[in-house]
């Protein structure tokens, strides 16, 4: 069991570290920027979990694995032929940004109820979700705050919506159907609503004239 | 008295979100968007305030009536007609936002020191001081931060020198005049200044130039 | 000793209070804004470092010596002398931004390893360097995400990575040749190759064309 709890939180580095990469090298930075936006990006969302859950040092500084492997994924995107398949085809470029950036918001939020349901909170729904989004879209603002952009959460029109039903179906199902059962559902969910929202370009009620399209970064 | 307590930071919460609302509503954001800054406006400082003192998880997580709060506010700032108000007469918007953030200001500076009091800090005067001014200027550093705006406590002339002085009066009277009595005379005096600011253009000394008048945003 | 270790910690308060501030006056803020500005520069890093330890209330919040040399150095930054120099000659402003910049950036990494320590954490290279680099590199994020600017971090070619050098070998020199020794180490390795850097424009691999050159704000 722990071992599939570290494998999910792994992918979830691993997807969010590719994210943050995309964005620096689209950027033009070099290649320490790229690194220090992948490594960000990636544990961004786990230490604000963990200050949040007064979890102190964050897990991200007690085990290196993470923030390594976050490293050695935006090393590997830096990479000359990853770096110009991702600046010269901006539609395949586009489609790895949107999909690991799903991927890293569907696992991390299901590791922040998680976490907060191992420290004790079992009893409140509320925190349980609420601290599963935040640690799902935490790395994602942190990444687009340092980029400069204007943070995915506000462009997406279904984002933090999508985390919180997964956050909140996660939440309710734990002590029905177990841990396991609770977490892939909850998963499941946001990848799925990421993606359908992608695809068709799912928007949401806007404030002046007519919505946009869910339109890529 | 704990009634009066969640009164003043509910009165806070609704002004924040407010703020924040109305500022994601004239950025054409979503409903999503506008419900995200006014949530993070709204409970940020309180997070930060927590954080710093070690109180995690924040009492925002641990009491959803704040969050929910917030969220219901933001909506409403969104529904159609509050929207054709706030985007079609600017004039009533910026008064709107420039007395909901003075509000929520006054009452989250009061509500730091109050915090850091309870948990046991009472004999530093500077650490008080300090956290009440934080609290205060948190929510509204965040949301200038996420929206793309230079924050309102550089744009705006007296505004953290505001709070400043409504933290450092409400902890000194704390154990003079007991808590009602120095919360609402920092409160006061937080308000008063800020409206009187933004009445009659103060400004303080300006790097080049002449100081430009203390304009809306 | 701990003489020794308040003195580095209040030089590296001035040199980023300065770099702080320098940046707000030349962005045309007023007298409160080049104090917010050359605070949270200053006392940034050390906040983030105590949170990401469970150090609450962080030192800064404990210690009033570390905000008040920061506000008083402010003050004298927007002194009218001092300003038409810093705004007058762009060539000296950069070079005291560059030099007070890295003083800081070396100071803090040292710190930060430092409390990592003291805290109980001697037994992890991994964390000691880790929150080594952070402390380091805090203010200055802070600072630009602040003023709007692109965190230097990402401008500056070697910069993170003069941190993660300096952190490093002052985690890993502490149990040999004893503290002293190894925080001045470190601090020296970071100071030398930052104004190395700044002053040979090394650069590291950049993602698209020519690396430009380690240019200044």
């Amino acid at each position: 069991m722990p071992s599939l709890i570290m494998a999910l939180e792994l992918i979830g580095t691993i997807a969010f570290a590719i994210s943050g990469a995309v964005i620096a090298v689209r950027k033009g930075m070099d290649v320490f920027g790229v690194t220090i936006l992948g490594l960000t990006t990636a544990v961004g969302g786990g230490v604000i979990r963990d200050l949040v859950l007064g979890n102190t040092p964050p897990v991200t500084f007690r085990e290196p694995v993470y923030a390594l492997t976050a490293i050695g994924v935006s090393l590997i995107v830096f990479l000359k032929p990853v770096r110009h398949f991702l600046t010269g085809n901006h539609r395949h470029a586009t489609m790895l940004l949107q999909f690991s950036d799903s991927l890293g918001l569907a696992l991390f939020t299901v590791s922040g109820v998680q976490v907060a349901y191992l420290l004790g909170h079992a009893e409140s729904l509320f925190l349980l979700t609420f601290v599963g989004v935040i640690t799902g879209v935490g790395g994602g603002v942190l990444r687009d705050m340092m980029a400069g952009k204007t943070p995915y959460i506000f462009v997406k029109h279904v984002y933090a919506s999508a985390a919180l039903a997964g956050a909140l179906l996660c939440s309710a199902l734990w002590s029905r159907v177990g841990q396991t059962a609770a977490m892939l559902t909850g998963f499941a969910v946001i990848l799925i609503i990421r993606l359908l929202s992608a695809h068709y370009h799912w928007s949401l009620p806007h404030a002046e004239g007519d919505p946009p399209a869910d339109k890529p970064l």
